[in-house]
């Protein structure tokens, strides 16, 4: 490790991915790239966080379905998501005879997920593992901000939580087409914000933070990536991400994109500044982005997921926001 | 890894240990054993929730203190506590500039912080990292069961969740006097308990599946260990475990204690069936365990921190309690 960043020197491999996404996130730009759409996102269920489950074991199962594997063939399920006590993950690994290492850092979890499975891979410890996360807008709504039956007014920096799951499974590298060779650790950073409603400001803090010592941990430029992609700042968080670490000398103005802004068409998709979720950064990487990296129009990728430490709770007794996020580097072999 | 368990071949060695406790705990039988004991355990804060965040930071400042290291030597904190989205650990970790990893396997966090942590030191992809938890009584009846200001009667077989912070700092194994060598990861299982006061009853499968695994993975027999004890199931729990493991032809009965049985006295303390919570597992391990471990009385240690993944809204949808206990063995040299 060389100040926050991890070299996975021991090879790190993507055999495969899957992506469920909801049905405003299949009327969006990357419709085509997602596995399954869903058309009713409460699948049936007597609840959305029962429908948020039900997609997070459709994305592993897939993933066992789509691979030819069985629960003997994986190591670990690493997975997360935003519910209280994470309970989506934990009932969904319950139809599964295969370790789980529950892992939380809101919307970031999906890097925990890759740093944590790629660790485990480079340093010998595991041969195969699942990447998993979920999130849904009905059940994040309800518990971060208002039930939906009281038809509130959303605010114009408000995001739109991401309805889906996907996975990323990992082996040792062996003739994959894309490898993950390293990644930076993120710390918690807290510039004071306060409105839980705008969580691009709150995570963008972390983001640059993590950028910045990304660049200076490894010594690359960001003309050395492809692509930038952060996991869920929004349009307005995004913005102010490139003119704010332009003014500190780097300019990643032509890699950068959002994840958020990038599932979603925000001109007539009422979305506010785009997506957000655990699952915003995962679909878009799952589907979209790895795609583009196996047709090799992406060959050099870095990962940046972004999570909002945010809980009723300390919102309720006057705490700041606290941001947190980590970068994970995937090059086309 | 040998079907679900991890040797750790690269040398892990626990460098120390730190620990705080509440004032209950702190009138328990392993109070000499405990670094710090609070004397109000709200701690002159306007929240249990802050008080809670309060003793997180002071377990890993004391943890810097202690062993005259800085933010810098540090390359991860892997923490967990009980609360929604887990908002102790990342305000406690806003407090330091350390790369952050949040794990959430409800108060079986420990052992994921553990076994994390050691897989990125075997695997030499850290140098030394620090596992943290939390848990409060305040914050955990509030947000589990009823507020104290009820003042609503206990079940007989509700358990008492621990006050307290504890960390154990990890490094390449060097000389150290205990050795983490492997450990076998859990997997959810759910036998239908829907009692969210009667966690013992919950975990109890999942500890029993794991020790079961243990035991068939590493070929061992319970004599390998000279103590295995589990995390919180208590009295009632503990006991169940040892009648129902001798069934399937393991026999634990001169091994096995439970933290949760260890921390207080039942006899006086008005307890239920003993300890619970994330720090449960943590403060016994940190304070007494290791100490005896130290000085040569116990030289192979099964720890098997257990943890009931229940959450307030699963409940009222009718769900019921699923657990998941991992082990971690480790030796004196």
């Amino acid at each position: 490790m060389i100040n926050r960043t991890i070299f996975f020197t021991g090879g790190v491999g993507i055999a495969d991915t899957t992506t469920i996404a909801g049905p405003k996130e299949g009327e969006g730009p990357l419709a085509k790239y997602f596995d399954t759409i869903l058309e009713d996102d409460l699948l049936g269920q007597k609840s959305y966080e029962k429908a948020e489950t039900k997609i997070h074991i459709a994305a592993i199962r897939h993933m066992l379905n789509k691979t030819s594997m069985t629960a003997k063939d994986i190591d670990c399920v690493f997975a997360g998501d935003l519910l209280d006590e994470m309970i989506v993950s934990s009932l969904a690994l319950r139809e599964f005879n295969i370790p789980f290492i529950g892992l939380y850092n809101a919307c970031a979890s999906f890097a925990e997920a890759l740093i944590v499975g790629s660790s485990m891979i480079s340093g010998g410890l595991m041969d195969r593992v699942i990447c998993s996360t979920s999130s849904h807008f009905s059940t994040a709504e309800r518990q971060y901000r208002f039930p939906l039956e009281l038809g509130s007014q959303r605010t114009p920096l408000s995001q739109w939580t991401v309805t889906g799951a996907g996975c990323t499974m990992l082996e040792k590298y062996q003739k994959h087409k894309v490898k993950i060779t390293c990644a930076t650790l993120g710390k918690v950073v807290d510039y004071g914000v306060k409105d839980a409603n705008d969580m691009g400001a709150a995570m963008l803090p972390a983001a640059m933070d993590t950028i910045k010592t990304h660049f200076r941990d490894t010594q690359r430029k960001p003309s050395y990536y492809d692509m930038i992609a952060t996991g869920d700042l929004g349009d307005a968080g995004g913005r102010l991400l490139r003119k704010l670490i332009k003014e500190e000398g780097i300019d990643i103005d032509s890699q950068h994109q959002d994840c958020g802004e990038l599932i979603f068409n925000r001109e007539w998709q009422d979305v506010g500044q785009g997506g957000s979720g655990t699952a915003c950064s995962n679909i878009v990487f799952n589907s979209y982005i790895y795609q583009q990296m196996l047709e090799g129009k992406i060959k050099k990728l870095l990962l940046v997921p972004t999570g909002a430490l945010v809980s009723k709770t300390a919102s309720l007794q006057g705490e700041t926001i606290p941001g947190i996020a980590h970068a994970i580097c995937m090059e086309r072999v």
